[in-house]
């Protein structure tokens, strides 16, 4: 078992020198450039709830919750400049193999999604039983932010990525199958992309989320915040035909794991036109009462959220 | 059971509004003004390792999380502004009273001690076993941080309240006794003082920590940041009368408690003479190498910290 100043020495070690630090470690607090602190985000992940290290990695944990929370600053529009961890670890998992692979996770992630960042504290705890990892990100943001707010009638909807490949993966994982790489790494290992506001709104973006609760779910955030109809065809949707061979294989349904999936971390976002070649349009604004539609084989209805509730 | 929405709702009801939020709760991530955002601190607390349900409540637990993490902000000199809550709960919690009793101690907290902030955002996510708080918060500094680095041969040592009262209160609770009130409140509810960073320059305080982890521990720390050692008068330690009669009971050394104990929540800082009423000097600041001495009967000695580890 390993000292909660060894911890941190082996997290700064590995992860301290991707960005400089203002001010704040060995002190109570972390002082921030003015900048970089604009915005902010939490996400957390706890063992037997969010990751099952029968079947994942300490690493692939702190890659995912790492690239959550990137995953929502990039919805607001802003960089990823600053973050602090709240790790808890219960004494089976407070060795220096395992301080070591999630160090290694987090660098992972801050080498793949290519962002600068400064681990600047946080709080190191024991737990009795399940480890968790609780990431606080701060990001810089030119402007105002992206929010959900600004969807417009006759516009379209576009998302960034694919949906359903993650909970094909998790579903693969439960059923006792290994998953092939591109649904495994969906769920491990996401890989959000950045969008930043400026850029984004010369794009002709106006409305911006993240989708990890579900397409669907996360659709009908955005028409309930900017009060607008969405319909979505999910033919259209990246990932839909990939999907659809792995759904028959295992009896289940490719188009609930597109629709309602979750854990997917790209962005939805809303444009008058398509705003580039990573995007593709899945669906249209309309004016209406606050609600998702699904358009499928020329027929529209109304659909629930059944995305996935924390609690 | 409650849903995670039901527990925002119910969270922000209680708590949304002591100061008004720029943007955020809502969207992806939260914008803060930047002034408010200057410096960052977080610590979490988990079940059966920081509180114990079975002696004291959800209530307690979320009163002192949030006042441990204003406690580190004084430290720096800056001042509460708005804060996010990580909440990790068991299906056992996952109900709307639990999740009313911890808005009431947030709430608590936040009249207790007398400040204005903003719940800009966070998570609420589904625990297996033992649940966990993990608080970040934000302050407001005027000009340069308080730092440990800061403390000066010849300049005396100063507290600004008792130590040791919360770890003879958690003592008594350990051993089935019910801690007189001050004890008891010591440990469950900890009222750390306002310290802003230019008062206290112009008070003549240079450096500055929070006695969190012991007495000797903390001020160890600034002895190592700022290349000097401290000398420690434990009889002139507020409390430690108060302690001599409770440790007599149980057969205890009230002095491990007033140097060791921890959970104290006060702050410790050096100053060329006393910052003011709500100070006393505890002990000195030399030139020579780092370490902490403790002066008592007219001896002096060197003293290890063996104050609380957190693994």
């Amino acid at each position: 078992m390993t000292s909660e100043d060894e911890i941190i020495s082996t997290l700064l070690h590995a992860l301290g020198a991707s960005r400089p630090t203002p001010a704040g470690i060995g002190d109570d607090g972390a002082v921030l450039e003015p900048a970089d602190g604009r915005v902010c985000v939490l996400d957390a992940m706890v063992e037997g709830v969010h990751f099952d290290l029968s079947w994942t990695t300490l690493s692939d944990a702190a890659f995912k919750v790492f690239a959550v929370n990137a995953s929502d600053l990039w919805a607001m529009g802003a960089e990823p400049r600053a973050w602090l961890l709240g790790l808890g670890l219960p004494r089976r998992l407070a060795d220096a193999d395992s301080v070591r692979a999630i160090a290694g996770g987090f660098r992972d992630a801050i080498r793949s999604l290519d962002v600068e960042v400064a681990l600047v504290g946080g709080d190191t705890v024991r737990t009795r039983e399940e480890a968790f990892l609780s990431v606080t990100m701060f990001g810089a943001l030119d402007g105002e932010p992206l929010v959900r707010s600004a969807a417009r009638p006759g516009q379209g909807v576009y998302v960034d990525g694919p949906t359903g490949l993650a909970a094909a993966g998790l579903e693969l994982l439960r059923s006792g199958r290994r998953p092939p790489p591109d649904l495994l790494n969906a769920h491990a290992r996401p890989m959000p992309r950045r969008l930043l506001a400026e850029p984004a709104r010369r794009a002709g973006i106006t409305a911006s989320i993240d989708v990890s609760d579900g397409l669907v779910r996360d659709a009908e955030r955005v028409a309930d915040a900017s009060s607008v109809s969405i319909t979505l065809d999910p033919e259209c949707v990246p990932g839909h035909e990939r999907l659809r061979d792995v759904a028959g294989d295992l009896g289940m349904n490719a188009l609930d794991w597109v629709l309602h999936g979750g854990d997917d971390y790209i962005r939805l976002v809303t444009a008058d036109q398509r705003p580039g070649p990573s995007w593709t349009r899945v669906g249209s604004v309309d004016a209406g009462p606050p609600g998702v539609y699904v358009s499928s084989g020329g027929r529209t209805a109304r659909v629930e959220p059944s995305g996935f509730e924390h609690f």
